[in-house]
């Protein structure tokens, strides 16, 4: 947890960086999109949206905010996507379970032409064969989106997530 | 649940469809305008949303992707959902509750001039009387979205829950 | 609870104010900008989201649907809004938390060229130490926004939630 009496920063609010409406509605879709596919079972989805040279990184906030490097799950390229894709598929689950993720708004920190650093308040919702729906995993992304001849893909996608216990059975992409 | 061992479609990012401002605003506030009319509690406000020959259902994502038809609500018409306004309305309830929605951005699939296909990740929360607020129902809004001389109204809004659980005490309308 | 007997007034969805695309995003940057500062624990941010003539309600839905005037927290101005966060910084919390929000889309109700009259839905989710993470609030955001040299501030803000149990435990912004 935070050290509630230390002298926090005083800041304003972030001027906006501008981004005109086709880049704007492209960065809200690839968070939709995204989710989407996390959310669809179909986990050859997942590593398409990143670029070959990645990083995904899924940080317990209280190790992200005071500079712990210990992530429950960090791949450096596409191809350890790949791979985590492939581990999820031939595993034998005896719990399997349905996501939903839920995602904010996104709220762009910095954009120049080709990049965008975006930030964006997740909760991921989870259900269990005939058991009702529960929270699962809530947290904030933070994207380094880049412009491809495909489109905007993620040159990295850090998930920082609010509890501090490691939930060891977090097995499919938040 | 999916059979976590089929060997699923590979399949990019989907190439997002030319969508002017207008209509991105317009369809992200439909979203928006059907949540606060629903959770609102003025029931009568729900139908207004759907041209006359439309389609509601609200169906569990295990029969939905199994091609199941067993759906827990289905309506073919506007005079079907302000039948169950009636019902909702005039049935003596001993367990009312607020409910509050929670949308993701919309995901336009698919876009002609006068009808686009649209997904989106919802959350709804259940109050009760004297409780605590829990997660009540998680899932996908799959909407056909027309334009009329009123505004945009759905033509089909299929309501897909994670949870395999039939809810017997969904009584409003998701 | 409502009367779920009451005859409702029927309504038909409200017409969308024309809003360019320069203050749609603003107005979802706004929303989103507050979210990621509650939930940063940096609690000086809060303050400046507001004008200095401002007010800041959390208030049950029961009690502003039927125009009771009890709230849980009321604050007329940008002093009392720091003093607030001071109140927060020095007193010893045994049981600190982290929150997290997710927002919807922004429901513009009214525009004119300074001030917009915006809601959207809101969860926030708490996380405590070492537990996992449980929805915590949920609600309204009822907002009026004007324009300011320093760009959008909220020159009113009501948080409307749903359940009816007074949580004195609710210590950081909503």
């Amino acid at each position: 947890m935070n050290d509630m009496t230390e002298t926090p920063t005083v800041t304003t609010p972030n001027a906006a960086p501008d981004v005109g409406f086709h880049d704007y509605v492209a960065i809200a879709r690839l968070h939709a999109d995204y989710a989407q596919a996390v959310d669809s079972g179909d986990w050859d989805l997942w590593p398409e949206f990143f670029v070959e040279d990645c990083l995904y990184k899924l940080i317990p906030r209280e190790n992200h905010e005071r500079g712990f490097p210990l992530a429950t799950l960090f791949f450096e390229s596409k191809g350890m996507l790949k791979d985590r894709v492939y581990g999820i598929r031939e595993t034998l689950f005896h719990d399997p379970y349905y996501q939903r993720h839920v995602v904010g708004a996104p709220l762009i920190r910095s954009a120049t032409p080709d990049r965008f650093e975006v930030e964006a308040n997740y909760a991921v919702f989870r259900t269990k064969l005939s058991q009702a729906s529960t929270v699962f995993n809530v947290g904030r992304y933070i994207d380094t989106i880049v412009r491809t001849p495909d489109g905007l893909r993620f040159a990295s996608r850090l998930c920082v997530y609010d509890s501090e216990m490691i939930p060891n059975s977090i097995i499919y992409p938040i």
